[in-house]
Formats: structure tokens, sequence, C-alpha cells
């Protein structure tokens, strides 16, 4: 089946805004097995929306139209999809209604221009939106058919999942059910990845699973995509390559699905009601402000500490004795212990940052020295990550959390990572 | 003139990257006046491709292709343009020597691959790439003139400046000057700001300078776009229009051209040889986070603070006296003084939150209390934020940071914003 989409809007063609919508529906379509082949991005013109819709319709078995269903004179997509079609446009009854119930529901009045979002191309598919006033909609143009969607993402991403996926899968012939496993690591590169999970996708009794990545420094992606008669066939192809893909990404695996290494973090440390004491240099704040808003942090989060200068960070957690004259992994412990007796936490953490001199390059490197604490135990960790100051900064933010999740989940905090430019020897 | 973009890769077409590069192209030739038409992107699909390349060759007087010129097999463009073209492939012997030098200058012998990328469509205009071993270049196809440039994005970005952007404004036959003038503001909402300038165009001698907004919240981007004969043309066209701006949106502009809210913050902060202190809650960092990696910011950011109870915040910052029950103005000054003395830091702030109840949601809101403190001063300012946490953190940090620029250039702190709920009368 061969699947097109197009985006319309004044905004997303002259980049007033970056379209994410497309790479959603894409990303989306690719996880139910299903690929997107063109692309298509037009402004809220007539004709150059009439001569897409053309176009689409003579290539394409299935076109998703993003945009334009909106209830002002530059939203035309209703308009042209009739043309294309070659019908009228009618007002459906049934959307109005609900458009009615919807501002009533809120205390308000329809304005009237909204009347025109219930004018469809007559003989169209309503497609429901539960979030919002476009109505989704579907017709034939061409030898395609054409799933029109509203532009604002929460819209589209329901009526997308909820209404044109099963929809599409229908369209197939393949009855079949899809589903999509996660894992998220640090510290792997994604062909480093491929390589350790060569051979996983044969596990598979009668195979139907599919290996994937999706690379965004400093985490990777790992996806299984599985296909099966039904939710138990899918589990039951899953469950040896999922036990096996955990196994082999071994202390990596930082979370799965729809947590993120943040979230682990902090309910690692809600589950034995612990506290967190934070110590940060150069990324200045990252850290702390990766777990500090997140409903539950405060009262987790206890103290933050943010200094450039080695002295100001001695003095921030009341260090007391000689102040080193270099970051080391026992100064990062020092530290990390005397932040912990300070603030009374549980736990206390920190990441000290020795930078390379001089102006901003590719080469450019930052040495992390990182501790943990608690009252009767420390972990510490260095590293020496290359590629200048932004690559130093995020990846010294994403090592800490990690580091942390490893200590708090009785993992090794030290092991060997990809980014790094080989682990120093201790110095103890 | 007609112009078309297409993007190629299947990277780009599954989703698995964002198209960043289609926003980049198109607001560059924006803001030097020039339109896109169309946009299409398609993967390493030699059909595809072709197709691709035929029907905007039919449609467009210049199309800019991005994408497909790198080394391995996947990259097809080269191959597809002589095609389209109706020419063969030939060595380009000067780009060849190009890529040989270039590996040599990094003491690196030039892998065979590479030697593709040399390979052009006959009688190719080449484009220069000083940053990359992707040869650019421009052929005729159809009746359109096709620019092709490299998928990373500091090379395509260099190319496109320096290369195409001349082209296409030579092609255009006007011989004329184009210039943008950029003002970044916070706190005014895109209507209320286009309202504020309503008739400023008009005042440039002879027209020629055109207003535009770009609004990234919480920040709003006001464009003048000028063009004119030459450069002292654009100046004495630009000159009355720009001041008068400056002048309407007053207090508001928070920087201009290409610099940051945070580097001005800086930038004052180091002229006068000062020292900061932030005191941070919900924001759990992130107004530290916006300044502390900058470069030189090692000698200013004296200590950031973060704590999400109250009564840490005062622990943390020295602060002697009764835990007062709720956050007011009042608390926020106690707290910034408290952290000044303490760190003997010249400048500390204070920014304080009391958050809603609750899930979020739409409506719900945060209130902040803000203050700023040096030995003999202090200011401070209280607003409610509506919007959803997310939409709270983003402004609170903000304000912070627009609060502090305030503070530091002698303007007032408290200046009604399009994004507060209507500010509270002050408790005094």
């Amino acid at each position: 089946m061969r699947i097109e989409v197009i985006c319309t809007g004044d905004e997303v063609l002259t980049g007033k805004i970056v379209n994410t919508n497309f790479s959603y529906i894409t990303q989306k379509l690719e996880d139910f097995g299903l690929s997107v082949r063109w692309e298509t991005t037009v402004g809220d013109d007539r004709e150059d929306l009439l001569l897409a819709f053309q176009l689409a319709g003579q290539r394409a078995d299935a076109v998703i139209v993003n945009g334009g269903l909106g209830p002002t004179v530059d939203d035309l997509s209703q308009e042209i999809a009739a043309k294309a079609a070659g019908v009228d446009l009618a007002l459906s009854e049934e959307w109005l209604a609900k458009m009615e119930s919807y501002f009533a529901r809120r205390s308000r009045v329809m304005p009237p221009n909204n009347r025109k979002q219930a004018m469809l191309p007559a003989g169209a598919e309503v497609l429901d939106n539960p979030v919002g006033t476009a109505c989704g909609f579907a017709v034939n143009i061409g030898k395609a058919r054409f799933f029109f969607t509203p532009g604002v993402p929460r819209e589209l991403r329901r009526m997308l999942e909820d209404q044109i996926v099963p929809r599409l899968l229908a369209k197939t012939g393949a009855h079949t059910a899809i589903y999509l496993k996660r894992f998220h690591s640090y510290g792997i590169g994604e062909s480093h990845a491929d390589a350790l999970l060569a051979g996983v996708e044969a596990l598979a009794p009668d195979g139907g699973v599919k290996l994937g990545f999706r690379a965004h420094y400093p985490q990777l992606e790992t996806k299984l995509t599985v296909r099966g008669s039904d939710m138990n066939d899918i589990h039951r192809k899953l469950a040896p390559v999922e036990k096996e893909v955990r196994q082999r990404l071994g202390n990596f695996v930082l979370a799965e699905d729809d947590r993120t290494l943040e979230g682990v973090v902090l309910a690692e440390l809600q589950n034995r009601g612990a506290t967190l004491t934070v110590v940060e240099t150069f990324t200045s704040g990252q850290i702390a402000a990766r777990i500090g808003p997140l409903p539950g942090a405060e009262n987790v989060v206890r103290r933050g500490i943010v200094a450039r200068e080695f002295r100001e960070v001695c003095a921030a957690v009341g260090f007391e004795g000689a102040i080193p004259d270099e970051i080391t992994r026992e100064t990062a412990e020092a530290i990390a212990c005397a932040a912990q007796r300070t603030t009374g936490s549980t736990h206390a953490m920190a990441v000290l940052i020795d930078l390379d001199e001089g102006a901003d390059r590719i080469e450019f490197a930052g040495t992390v020295c990182l501790a943990i604490a608690t009252s009767s135990d420390v972990a510490s960790r260095r590293s020496r990550i290359v590629g200048g100051r932004d690559w130093v900064r995020l990846g010294a933010v994403e090592m800490g959390l990690d580091c942390l999740r490893r200590f708090l989940q009785g993992l090794p905090v030290r092991e060997r990572i990809d980014f790094e430019k080989a682990e120093e020897p201790a110095k103890t």
C-alpha cells in the first residue's frame, strides 16, 4: 500500500513552525509497520492544494492531509477536498450538534464562523475529534482514500491513533495486531547496539519481530515492532526476544516504553522515602532541572547547589579541609559526602567537571568526576567526554542521572560507555 | 520566481529525524524576501527521486534539493540529477583535489568511496563547501535551475547563505540588497505587538521595509526585512523604522539581532565586575542553567541554589527569622537579601513559585514572587502565570531572567505583561 502525506499551511511552508506533525505521523505509522512513501507541503493556496491532492490521488492508495480544518478564511481543506473529489460541500448536522454541545459544556456560545467546520464534502465519512472542534473526514480522490486531520498536534495524535491507523491496517488486508516494545539506554551507540543485538529477531517463533533504533544523543531507543494475529500471539512472539534484548543490553537499559530516566530515578528515591541533594558545576543546574519539576519531586529534591568555582562548591556544601588542586574521583566523593551531611538528605550526588581551555571546537573535552553518597556508602566515576561544549554538557547531565539510577538499582556505577575517551584508571 | 524545495533521505521520510533543514531553508529565504511555494520529501529511492525532480522541474524556476550527496550507496542525488538533466556523470577533478587536500590537512588518507562525491552531472556548476566533503552543484532540469545541497546542517547553512541566496537574488533580476533587523522581546504577544507597531513600515522613505513576527513562547521575535539598492540605501530606509520600533516596544526589547537574553544579562554583570547568586524552587535550576554554561560565566555565576520546600530554601540561604506561611514579594525580598549576604555575591535573585494543587491542566497556574537584591537595593515582582505546569515553568524562567535584565539596565522590574493573569496588588 502506497501512503503519502500532505502538510498544509503557510506557517509550516514559511518555516514559522517546524513540521513536527509530519515526523510524528510517519513515526507512528512506522510503529505499526506502515511506510510513508512521499510527503508534500503546500501553503494555504487553492491552486497548490488542488494540484497536490490530484497528484497524490494519482499515485497513492492512502493519503493523510494535515491542517486547514479551522474556522478562518485561510482554512481551505474541506473546500478543496470537495472540488478534488468532484462533490459539493454539505452541512454535517451530526458535527454541528457536536460542536454546539462542545461549546455548551464550556458555558460558551458557538461563534458563527465555527459553522464552517461542519461543512464537509458530500458523502464524506466523519472521523471523530473528541478534543477539538475541527472535524476529521475521509473521502476518495483519484484512486486514493484521503484522511483529513487537524493541525493542532493534540487533536491530530488522537485522531491518527484512534481513527486512521485502524482504517489503514484494515485497508492493508492483513488482519494483524501490531505492538511496539521500546528500551531506552544511555552509553551505547547505535552501531554498537546493532552489533550486540544481532540475530535477536530470529528468536521469535514464526518471526514477526522487527528490530529498529532511534538515536537522540545522549540516549538511544531500541524498538521491537511485533505483528501477530492478536495480542496473545504478539506476547508469545515478543517474550523470548524481549528477554534477550534486556539481557544483552543489560545494565544500560535505563527505562522501558513510556518511562524516562528522570522518572525512574525519582521513583527509586520515592520508593525508599529518600531525599536528594545535587551539586553541579558546568551543568549549572540542568541535572536538578530534569528531576525537580516532576510531580512528586517536591518531597524528594531537598537541595540543588550550583557553583562554577571549586572554592565556592566547597563553601556551599560546608566542605572542611584543604581545597584540592585538581578535580578527582576522591574530590567528588568528599564533596558528595559533605553535601549529604550538610543538607541531611539521604542521598547526595556531586558532578564536577574540569573543562578544556579555549574556544569551542569539535575536540573540546571535559573531564567529569562524579560521586554519589549516602551516610554509609559512596560510589564514584571518572570520564572524559569529547565533542564540544554542548556535547560535554549534555553528556555529563545524562551520565550523572544514569549513575544515580545505577547506584539506586544496585548496579555498577563504573561501566565503560561508547561516548567517553576511555576511562582513566582510578587514582586510589 | 517560483521556488520549490525537495528534501531527500529515508531518515527524514521515516521521521527518524525532524526536518529542521527545511524550516531553516524557507526561513532564510523569507529573510531575503524570497518565498518557497512547495516542498516535497522523498526517500533514498531512484524512482521517487526522479519523479520528484521532474515534477518540480516542470513547475518551478528554482529548486533547492537537500541531502543525498554523501559517499555511501544510498546517496543518490548526483546520479538522479544527471539522469533527470539528461547528461552523464563526470569526475570533477577540481572537487577531487579539494577533497584530497581536505583529508591531507587532517593527516588522513581519503577513503576510496569518497571519490563518488566528486562525480557530478556533466556541465554542472560547483557550489563550494568549505566545511565538508559533499560537493554542492547547480544544473538545469526542465525549466528550473536546481541547487543541490548537503544534508549536514552546518554545511547546508554555509552553502545556502554564501552560494545559493546570491544566485537566487540575481535570478530575480532585482539588483537589490536585503537586510534583516531583529528585536527579541518577552511579555508582549504577537497580536499585541502587531497592534503596537501599526504603521511603522510607512516611516521608511520610499518604502521597502516589511514587518514580520516569529513567536516562540515565551519570547517574540519582531523582524524588519529591508530592501534597497545597497547597504547605504538600506540603512537610510531602516533608521526611522528601527528607531520607532525600539521606542514602541520600549522596555520589552531584551536583545537585538544575534544577542540572547542570557547573553545580555551575563554581559551586564561582567561589565560591572558583578557576581550572581540565583535561588530557585519549581524551576529547579533552569534559570541558573541558562547563564551558567556560557563562556565567561565561570567568573560571574557564584552560586545557584535549588529547593522545593520553602523551609529548605530558608536553610540554604541562611535566612534567620520566622518562616512565613505564604510566599509574597516580601518573602522573596528577604530570601534574595539573605542569599546575597550569605554568598557574598554582588547580586542575588530569588524566584519563588506557589503552584496550584492537583493534576496538570490548561487552567493550572503558579504564583511567582521574585526579588533581586544587592547589598544596598532590592526590587521585586509578583505575577500569576496560567497555562499548565510546563507553561508556568517556562514563563517563570523567562520572567526571572528578564527582570534581572531590567534591574541591571535601570528599568522598572514591574511592568504588566500579556502572559500573566493581571498582577495582583502589592501587599506593602
